[in-house]
């Protein structure tokens, strides 16, 4: 038995979120469909991070167990034959038994892109949040840097959230203007359910100035959802890394595949 | 009896092209019938540009004629809240009597986005061509000089064509490459119908080396539609621009609703 993990792109527009369901139509459906097809036979996907209806994913990571003997590189054409355009395995590679797609990554980098004008796009419908009004891209690097560090996050959790516990550990969030996007950056060990679009929607209140940068404190020490703002679109956001210890060398996503990924790419880590 | 002009984005992913047709489900159909929708009487649109299946829409142009008597901003907002998400109408301007979309414009600019990628890419599914070899960006811009003046196009010309004359005036044709992205932009009087399409695949077959960039120069002189290459994917195909006269003050298409729209505004115009 082998344990191959897969590094799998898809446009969240089309798919009823990641998650298999009785009425199909989802990311886990299409992609074991293909995954059945190329291996004739049942093949059960574990995911490192179950995005939602809507949300993209530019380097999701899934391991599955196997049998068959085939090289590495045939486990990328073979099922990307049967996905649709919009589902793509962009890599894949045999790992030791001990990786685990979800227990193995200690951390999970998410992009939000914003649109501001004051007439929506055609072209990024879907693609991109939108917002009609400027927003004060100071003012929410303000307000995001109050969540930095270990947390309970609390007040930007859906109901729905499975996770064991409310807290994590935010390590960084980059927010930065380029023409009339602005685009957002949120590395964490990990999320809980619909916290990157709660987060958003609270620091677009910062940003269209109904709320100080330091009201983000009081929302996050009350850990009530209901004194956080409205969870945001989910069109603008992408899984765009997930990080794993070095011994795996998991490759890094092929994001040069979204237009705007020059942002995160031409500027020096710190 | 007022002449009104409106600047239209699409993704023309959707729909089956411009032009209206019996099964409906075209930009125009679509257009006039969210028109008719806010004026409460048939309107019929005169275009630019009629655009293909699959070609996208910045910098789209229309006019109508109406009795109703509404602000500018009202002919952008009514429409837009019954469109599909995927069209909108970005401006719109009561024009003199002698503005005419399509007869009063003297120049069409169209972009090509290409993906330069050994796997294709879900997110770009239909936004983007894609090759998945690499090409020789210098081979392809010396190929596209031999096609700048004005010239018979009809080896660039599809069967349908129904232009009446295939002479049209290239003025000029950029390439440029930017991480895994290869961008074209044509600028012409006119383009006959599947020009830029066909002009594509000739310059995608000299980028991969299968032929010099010379060989242009036969294809061009040979008028004949059998001596150039295959018409390439309309996906990433834009109609970017389209030129009129000064004294018509018709507002700039706004581009920067496209993440890639800084490859063509970050540098000066020569």
């Amino acid at each position: 038995m082998k344990r191959i993990a897969l590094g799998v792109q898809y446009d969240g527009a089309a798919f009823g979120g990641w998650q298999s369901q009785s009425h199909g139509n989802t990311v886990q459906d299409e992609l074991e469909r293909a995954l059945r097809e190329f291996a004739q036979t049942p093949v059960h996907t574990v995911v490192a991070g179950r995005t939602d209806a809507g949300v993209h994913g530019l380097g999701q990571v899934v391991h599955f167990d196997t049998d068959l003997d085939r090289l590495d590189i045939s486990w990328v054409r073979g099922p990307n034959s049967f996905l649709p355009k919009t589902i793509g395995v962009q890599w894949a590679q045999q790992m030791p038994d001990e990786f685990h797609a979800r227990f193995s990554a200690f951390e999970r980098t998410y992009y939000y892109v914003l649109y501001v004008s004051p007439v929506r796009s055609p072209m990024l419908a879907k693609r991109a949040g939108w917002v009609h009004v400027p927003l004060d891209v100071d003012a929410m690097r303000s307000g995001a840097a109050h969540l930095i560090g270990e947390h309970d996050f609390s007040a930007f959790r859906s109901s729905q959230c499975q996770s064991k516990t409310p807290i994590k550990h935010l390590y960084r969030i980059d927010v930065q203007q380029h023409g009339s996007f602005v685009h957002f950056r949120f590395r964490a060990n990990a999320f809980l359910h619909h916290m990157v679009r709660n987060l958003m929607g609270c620091l677009i209140e910062i940003g269209r100035g109904r709320r100080a940068p330091e009201w983000m404190i009081d929302v996050l020490a009350s850990r009530r959802r209901d004194c956080a703002a409205p969870t945001f679109m989910p069109d603008g956001l992408y899984l765009a890394q997930v990080g794993y210890p070095e011994q795996f060398a998991v490759p890094a996503p092929q994001t040069g595949s979204v237009p705007w990924s020059t942002v995160w790419t031409e500027q020096p880590e710190t």
